[in-house]
């Protein structure tokens, strides 16, 4: 029921497209997932993400485990009935989430310990656990649980996070998944070449049906992140798609999918939409500034959403001052589709043939 | 620019059934107008208006003054421009919102003095003022600024502020207005049925375009505030539209429809959605209960709005439990619509001319 077709390779970078298919229809790539954490892309229901385009979203196991659970969440009909979302969904693993919190967590062999961020009760997750949990959510496409590590780390920690990783793959793919749930493999390393080459080969050894590459854009150089995704790309099969996950500005997709990723995923522009930070064919907007207070202008002039072919810059600017949620909302609907609709450029020069064009053209606009 | 035509009227109670024409576009009366404080029904968008039926909306005199500035709106096109609305805007006079300020407020002949409740600016708004700033917003309906008083107070105090109004309203009327834009007069006299007369004949001698029934729905008994609409609209002239000023329930429509009412405005169904108060065919939801946790059912099954036809209770609850603002957005979506469908099945029971059948039965099913 799952499976990736790669259509075609850029021949002057490693950019490539393709197509997912899922047990809820196809998948263009290279492709920008929005986040859906709990059940709602914030201030967006699965009718608006439909409108903008959006053919696959990710949510957050961990946070739809604690609220409302799973469990609740399978006896609903999993997370596309309960919220109406008809097209393809990815989960995370939680394990990210859970390597965030602040408070306790404890790790083993077994698992992951940890508390609640909302109430403080006490939790385990096994890498059993997170298969089924995601199972239970219905998803298309799930995470093994990884052992994700701060950056910098000392090299033995990086390489046994690495190896736990991949133990803790080995149990999660013998757990039983829906027909057509596919689990992928994720690659982990740090900013360590050597460790990322092996964490990659031995991933692919599992022979997954897709590859995330994780652990990076936590506050690393962009020039390590850029080097360990070509780690990574060098390895991955080519007839597998290559999520990097939790990544990231437009450049970083950017330069993402030159670098051989088909998939992403990041909150960067919902919550940049809720900060009023929007993403324009001219820059950042910050439509906080007073600058912005009598400017009848759209917001971007080259821009077809619903927000910038219907409203001012002024409008903007008043809503987000007034504290009205209709001004987060507005500005989710066009960071979100600023990002689907660059992807849809992506992936338009790359069936044309003009990929590295496109690419250099885009990133010497951004200077 | 601005007519009434009054279609026909109930033979049993004092319902009426008519039409309203404006600068933008004609409002079929009895009509519910939904609360746009900030240019904003919060949470919803003029598109999500039109969609819904709104033939009208108000906007606060008060918010649009102290941000972003009349002078500012004016300067971008008015209201209508500025939030993309295209049919008919009622503006209120600020006078109630200056008067619930907790902090300064001295009230003279010449005006009101007051501080803003953003920043504790000063302020002074006259009567004139008020016209002048609802002109600068675009306003096809506005309201002369009034005397407002609390209740319970003594009768001399109820009959100056009525005096008072009547002398604001006779410098209100002779500010200039743009073409087509309507100042409706407004009747005051607490639950004192001697000073509403006095009040609405005085009022109506002013032969203006419309009335206002002011100073109700402030704490005073439903009997009282019931008497006060029969006095007065046994005295308001039957070829002009009456508007009941910031009222009220589900209830209280209906009753102010029977009474002769043509207009209504409150806060109501979108504040009780943001609280998670929703209204139903069935009565009253709380959806923050637990016991909505796995209802699988749609919020109300005799509803046909965005929200019931494809969301259900469980993930309405989920979402208010998780403060995410799509539930806020859906279920204003539904209490907006649950308000506007009351509206119209008053109307067609009025053109089927079985209103007081209708009226019965829906009174008999509240209890």
């Amino acid at each position: 029921m799952f499976s990736f077709e790669l259509y075609s390779k850029d021949p002057k970078s490693n950019a490539r497209r393709g197509q997912l298919r899922t047990n809820h229809g196809t998948v263009q790539t290279p492709v920008f997932m929005p986040v859906g954490t709990n059940m709602t892309v914030k201030t967006l229901d699965a009718f608006d993400l439909t409108s903008l385009g959006a053919e696959i979203i990710l949510s957050n196991a961990y946070h739809n485990y604690l609220r409302p659970g799973d469990v609740r969440v399978a006896s609903m009909g999993g997370v596309h009935q309960m919220m109406a979302w008809k097209r393809s969904l990815l989960t995370d693993s939680g394990g990210f989430q859970i390597f965030s919190l602040k408070g306790l967590r404890k790790i083993s062999e077994e698992g992951v310990k940890f508390q609640s961020h909302l109430s403080g009760e006490r939790h385990f997750l096994s890498p059993e656990r997170v298969v089924e949990l995601q199972r239970n959510l219905g998803s298309d496409i799930m995470m093994p649980l990884d052992h994700c590590i701060e950056l910098p780390s000392e090299k033995q920690k990086v390489l046994e996070a690495a190896q736990r990783t991949l133990r803790w793959l080995d149990r999660a793919v013998k757990q039983p998944r829906n027909e057509g749930q596919a689990l992928f493999g994720i690659v982990q390393g740090g900013i360590d070449a050597q460790i990322r080459t092996f964490s990659a080969k031995e991933t692919i050894e599992r022979d997954l049906p897709g590859y995330s590459i994780g652990g990076l854009s936590v506050g690393e150089e962009k020039n390590a992140m850029m080097e360990m995704i070509e780690v990574c790309t060098e390895i991955l099969p080519h007839d597998k798609p290559r999520y990097l996950m939790g990544v990231g500005t437009p450049r970083d997709l950017i330069e993402g999918v030159y670098r051989g990723v088909d998939m992403f995923d990041c909150v960067m522009p919902s919550r940049n939409a809720r900060n009023g930070t929007l993403f324009t064919s001219e820059g950042k907007v910050n439509i906080k500034k007073a600058q912005y207070s009598e400017d009848q202008t759209s917001l971007d002039p080259d821009c077809s959403c619903h927000t910038c072919k219907n409203f001012t810059r002024a409008y903007l600017h008043h809503l987000f001052r007034c504290n009205e949620i209709l001004g987060l909302r507005l500005n989710t609907i066009h960071n979100i589709h600023y990002y689907l609709e660059l992807m849809r450029k992506v992936r338009e020069s790359l069936d044309q043939g003009r990929f590295s064009e496109f690419y250099r053209q885009w990133i010497s606009s951004q200077v």
